[in-house]
């Protein structure tokens, strides 16, 4: 059994610990918080160990949640962190992992350098196996990824163009915007995207333009890739749906509204979407070029990676799809969808 | 002087009752109403006459406004009809306007038969003046037909491929959506801003997706171009710079949001924007490529155009630059911006 602890209990911390508890091969040692707000309430409504910093466990205590501990003795009953702390203050974490010699994940908030390698697990898992620090990739660049892996079993790609429209937060943050307008980002051109997508895929030009809009249920992409060699529609389509991780769907839906509210109903943990979901027909080839559009919900779609992230440090399971496949399992993913 | 009326007063039909009136070679005749709501009284207040429906008068003088005659006569009294009424009820009025006699422009949600030709002050002024009906592209092809036209001056393209984000309802419209989520329009793809385009760039390829954002602001797009041969980038900016109706900003102005502001602040009618609006630092040039995001103001963008497809359906100025240039003096275009 792999002893995990998530550092963080946000977005994503709370969607990771919940993700490991359901994993044969991975034991829970606990989450931490740093204030005993209501996400720390909902660790404590889901049986989870808390750990807190030294100096707050008056302050949780006096807020009736008893700490089972401080984070540093979190990170020592533990193999594995997954570090979900908000961005760029996993960096200032690595030290502490570091000094009690454990591995851990970092998310795609800290910059590339945190750690060894930025991990995707269709496209390097065998590659960083037995690391000792890795990093996901953001939930866009996830999305980017698992789409271009898809099209690249298709043939050799030259080039992809894209347009990532962002959503501008997610439905908790109340503190963050824009509620009207659409936003320019990342000028000039690339967006930070194309950018790691150069550490999975080093010989493809990416071309990547994001936009944020007023919306909080999820990215849109919409690409254009351009391939060395004419490609078929079927082979195209038939990548996509063989991909791990990747849905097709058809045009009864239509929008990124219709997706979650049936999220909802697929008996999902929190309603969430672990795939990227193509729109079907929304897939144009004409001869060396592919186009698509497809929806990322940007809180749930790197759960799945970081929980194989944590066998791939371990180097636990040495097959990829091995890993994909007991977490897709245990998560339900591509059921409904 | 050319007698222009024109029928119907919602978010086009008032700009461009507004742009006529600043016109030195052009009269308005007024202006129709179907109902005496917040727009009709707009109307008055901007000291126009008011036609209405023959069967809506006495509603009219119920609300405590004075019709100055019916539709019919209104037509009678002029040369061409700028028709701005809802989307797919302008082709039940051509019948009216062909009865009388008279030349129509029509707007871009009317389908395309409903016209002669569909028309774009920058492309095809020339070739369809003298003609008794025109269409006006949409907002959004409008705002694709002068990017494209602008890069077309730099080089022979070969393919043009675009997402545009197209605002979900304009801010007086309190009945439309979406309010939350993005939705994937005009499936399968290209949509229909290609096949308009099709009409003014024959020999062009344009592969386009449309996805609508809970935005009312403002739209905006992102292109990839593709060449038959190399350009520069100077060549690409300086071609940008050069077209009327399109504005290069920096990097000052970085969402809608900011740039509506703006030109709020800059003395347009309305706050309106009626140029393309180019981010100077989005413009990526990669020898036979150029990709560029731009936003295009909706209920402004198409304004200039109507009033130029009343001189070319009159013949009554022969070079379109001419036109353009009196059309945009009046109007104070690229003052600010």
């Amino acid at each position: 059994m792999i002893r995990v602890a998530v550092n963080g209990f946000g977005t994503i911390g709370k969607r990771v610990a919940w993700a490991v508890k359901l994993q044969p091969d991975m034991e829970l040692v606990g989450v931490s918080k740093t204030k005993p707000d209501w996400e720390a309430l909902l660790a404590v409504k889901m049986g989870l160990d808390v750990f807190v910093p030294e100096e707050s466990i008056e302050k949780f205590e006096g807020s009736g949640i008893k700490p089972s501990g401080t984070i540093e003795e979190m990170v020592l009953k533990s193999d594995v962190i997954v570090d979900a702390t908000p961005s760029g203050v996993g960096a200032s974490y690595r030290l502490l992992y570091e000094k009690a010699g454990r591995k851990a994940v970092f998310q795609g908030g800290e910059k590339p350098g945190v750690a060894d390698a930025s991990f995707n697990s269709l496209v390097n898992f065998s590659r960083v196996m037995g690391l000792k620090y890795l990093r996901i990739l953001s939930c866009n660049t996830t999305g980017l990824a698992r789409v271009i892996y898809a099209l690249s079993r298709v043939g050799a790609l030259r080039r992809v163009n894209g347009v990532v429209v962002r959503r501008g937060a997610d439905p908790k943050e109340t503190g963050r915007g824009p509620i009207e307008g659409l936003v320019l980002e990342s000028l000039p051109p690339p967006s930070h995207h194309a950018r790691d997508l150069a550490e999975l895929f080093p010989s493809l030009e990416v071309n990547t333009y994001a936009i944020v809009a007023p919306t909080t249920l999820s990215h849109l992409h919409v690409l254009f890739a351009e391939f060395r060699e004419p490609v078929s529609p079927s082979s195209v389509l038939e990548a996509l749906y063989e991909t791990p991780r990747v849905s097709v769907v058809g045009d009864h839906i239509r929008s990124t509204a219709e997706l979650r509210e049936l999220a909802r109903y697929a008996g999902r943990p929190f309603g969430d979407i672990y795939e990227v979901v193509v729109w079907g027909s929304s897939v144009l080839v004409k001869g060396y070029t592919v186009a698509l559009a497809y929806a990322v919900h940007q809180e749930a779609v790197v759960v799945p990676d970081n929980v194989d992230a944590i066998r791939a440090l371990t180097a636990s399971v040495k097959d990829p799809m091995d890993s994909i496949s007991i977490t897709d399992r245990t998560l339900g993913v591509k059921s409904w969808l």
